[in-house]
């Protein structure tokens, strides 16, 4: 390797988790470029909820999207403070849902799990609670049905949802999900149920992982217009993972065309954060910090020139 | 493990791979119940065409599927006779298709192997070719163009169809292989194809892994009517083995609601063969004679029942 004194060779850094050199320079706090991007904590699994703000401070990163066991595990309170001291939005609130249970006790649940999720949400300072919608239960078979007893959960959280003025996201998730995670597909799916409720109440989260492959998908986010309540981004690779529940990729280096998606958000007039959302167990054996500068640098070079 | 003594008791056969005792008795060669079953051959990977034909015959299946490589080992005009004397009937030729590359000179080669295999299913007297579409070309991410290719190849391929009298099955695949192995994710969008030819020239096939998850599948297997050209039969199963491309399951051994799905196809008008074609390294590794008597069971228990 040579010294460098030119910025934009940065061949010290390398990229997680493919180990190539960094193809930028990573961006400085500051960079106008950085103004939406978010973390969403998922990305870096390893890091405490006190890690990631200060991951995100350090990265000059101003947005962090929240799941609510690491809040759990500080404390709702100590939570707030923490990211409010740090001068962070909370991008979005991961996750509600799971609201596809056959029994009606643990629908009521779920229902009410739902709403402490929204109360978080609103003191969190975060307008939207993105919602997984859950799978078909143990031995059932029958998906249309719980697909529709999705619809009727979201349906139930509308009212607290407006009292708390958050928004529920559904969350379309990739059919591989279909079984045992998520049983709404497509993103056609989700606005059919969120276009039944004001759009302050229901909207959708695109999120390219779930729905690059998607027929029609940019007539669909174009259609989803101000629903989109956010904007996830990661990347589907090949061959796929082993865990398929950890089978996502860092953006750039598998085969979603951020480009066209992203600029289709962009006309749709979403202008809330980005959010990069990755599951993957490479990643997640990184340092925080090669993790986020990574992420970064990929943000700037493939997804912010097209917002 | 009690001897038995009543013949809807069999304990002493177990299925594959689940290892459980049989839940049915085997069906008998004869048994007016097998009339439509076929096997697949890559449900019994390890068997050459010689061993599949014999293993047909054994066990009173009257159809196979057949692919091109083992039919290729033996040379055609053996293959053709092998399974003529067997007195089978061939349910579908496996598979054309792969036909999404940039490069016109890759394009052109893929459509002559496609004539060739045209012409093989017409030896063999087959008239259904399975098209799987191809996947994205290296490097590229415009999957609305890989699809459009798909589109033109099918079309491009419609004249040699109608003179062979072979049917054009277009193959929705899963999602999940959308970026390696089939672009075509819906059978909506497989329809969409389908519908701009002779229903003489282009249909579909309806494979229950790849649809059973699509907003609205009953609708478009309606749809399909006459255009579908075979029924296959194979099981989502959780969690998703570790190679993407193995990860088939045995009917009854996961989610998929067979019933719903099978009497869709039969209403639809579908009088042919059922395939049970699974791509699964425990079904593989097991006995093929096994594998058989465990996938009729399976047939006459959840899917023939309903046709």
């Amino acid at each position: 390797m040579t010294s460098t004194h030119t910025p934009s060779t940065r061949a010290e850094e390398l990229d997680v988790p493919s180990g190539l050199p960094a193809r930028v320079a990573t961006p400085r706090p500051g960079d106008p470029r950085l103004a939406r991007l978010s973390l969403n904590q998922r990305t870096t699994a390893r890091w405490s909820l006190r890690e990631a703000v200060d991951g995100c401070v350090a990265a000059g990163i101003g947005s962090i999207g929240v799941w609510r066991e690491p809040v759990a595990e500080v404390g709702l309170d100590i939570a707030v403070r923490m990211i409010g001291d740090a001068g962070l939005r909370v991008s979005s609130l991961c996750r509600g849902g799971f609201f596809t249970a056959a029994d009606p006790v643990a629908r009521a649940a779920a229902h009410e799990d739902n709403i402490t999720a929204l109360d978080e949400a609103a003191a969190l300072g975060c307008d939207t609670l993105v919602l997984v919608p859950g799978g078909l239960p143990e031995g059932d078979r029958d998906l249309a049905a719980a697909r529709a007893r999705a619809a009727e959960a979201v349906a139930a959280l509308v009212p607290p949802a407006l009292e708390r003025g958050v928004r529920l996201g559904i969350e379309p998730m990739h059919p591989i999900f279909a079984a045992d995670r998520g049983v709404i597909s497509t993103l056609a799916q989700a606005l059919d149920i969120a276009e039944q409720h004001p759009a302050d109440a229901v909207g959708v989260v695109v999120d390219t992982f779930h729905v690059w492959w998607e027929p029609g998908v940019l007539a669909q986010i174009a259609r989803a217009g101000d629903r989109i309540v956010s904007y996830q981004v990661c990347e589907w690779i090949t061959p796929l993972p082993a865990d398929s529940l950890l089978s996502r990729g860092m953006m750039g280096d598998g085969h979603i065309d951020f480009g066209a998606l992203t600029r289709a958000v962009a006309a749709a007039g979403y202008t809330g954060d980005v959010e990069v959302e990755i599951f993957n167990a490479d990643v997640w054996a990184a340092p925080g910090a090669d993790v986020v500068a990574t992420l970064a640098r990929r943000y700037v070079e493939i997804v912010e020139p097209q917002l």
